[in-house]
């Protein structure tokens, strides 16, 4: 039994996409559990107990949970080699896992500056300050996403979507919030609407209950 | 042939500290290319080519640049299982890769708002804000990796020191540079000083010139 602990609209997505891959694969099933992030059911004592960070995802795999979206992908493709999540030839796995982790570890904590500047810093002028310099530098990893994604056929592994294309739709996604029109990225978001539009990606794109362009220019 | 490039006392330290292991092992030779930060090296051509990021490390094999602490760990694991460097049962190894994600995109950045604070902003004020706050989340952090090490027999994954010996190393040691004195995590400490008296990892602390405790109290 596979349950999946995510957050709507945050990076566990990328884990929630791969689980609707491996089910149109496969078969295997996994329940899905909802943690409002905006209600702080992610600091509940169920969830804390799951993850004492407090955060998403968590995949709870026979009982056991694991964290870290690297993690759950590294695990969920060896798991069901057969669904092809990532490459099966060494070199291509490492680079896969290379750009897994720049967007993990790069890209999606440089959003996190500009959308949660409470997580690194106190004081409000710091705050509109990170917001400032940090949607510069996003917008810089969205242009080198887009490069990437210029390799797809259709998505980043061939003919099912994975981690990767989910990751790199999440990212423009937020993108929005950052003020950053997806068109401005034209490849990109030719990318994210191809990925939003399979079977698996739509999927958990409607139990999430999330829009693909949140930019609202401004007034 | 395997080639690193490292920048002394950075996080490349954690997989130099794997090569020397591997080397310890089965006597897989691999070549060691300082790449010295504080003179720019980073930024030259020759490295911008190895990774367009400009950051280290780079693990160069049969030619070709890889990047990414957590995608070389993986690889060199993958290439070299009969070393040991991560575990193989593949729940067991799920959580090494969980710690190990939660080392490098959570507490290493935290460190880094303290060091090099201008990665995040441009002004000063937000500069001192940024040290100011993440010093003491970075010591939850070294806090949290305490409670993992107190497992260690008489390395994390046995017998080898690997790759979250030598992350667990670093991390306390830079804590150093942020005042945070390594002997007020006693165990941690105790790790620390276990694992830089293992062979491996005092070749790779001798080649980069380490001081293990760089804390200096406050005059």
């Amino acid at each position: 039994m596979l349950e999946l602990h995510y957050g709507p609209g945050t990076c566990s997505f990328v884990v929630h996409a791969g689980l609707e891959t491996i089910r149109a694969a496969i078969g295997q099933d996994f329940a899905a559990h909802a943690v409002r992030l905006h209600k702080g059911e992610h600091l509940s004592a169920a969830h804390l107990a799951l993850n004492p960070l407090g955060q998403v995802p968590v995949l709870v795999a026979e009982g056991r949970p694991l964290t870290q979206v690297l993690a759950i992908a590294d695990y969920l493709d060896r798991r069901f080699p057969q669904v092809g999540l990532l490459p099966t030839d060494p070199w291509a796995r490492a680079q896969a896992m290379s750009q897994l982790a720049f967007m993990n570890n790069t890209a999606h904590p440089t959003f996190a500056h500009v959308f949660k500047p409470h997580l690194f810093a106190e004081d409000g002028a710091a705050h509109a300050e990170l917001k400032r310099f940090n949607t510069k530098r996003f917008r810089d990893h969205l242009e080198r996403i887009q490069g990437w994604v210029a390799q797809a056929t259709p998505f980043w592994f061939g003919e099912r979507p994975s981690f990767h294309d989910a990751y790199a739709l999440t990212l423009l996604r937020w993108g929005g919030y950052a003020g950053i029109d997806p068109q401005g990225l034209p490849a990109l978001w030719a990318h994210a609407q191809r990925v939003a539009a399979s079977a698996p990606v739509a999927a958990a794109m409607a139990r999430e209950k999330l829009e693909l362009n949140v930019y609202r220019a401004a007034a």
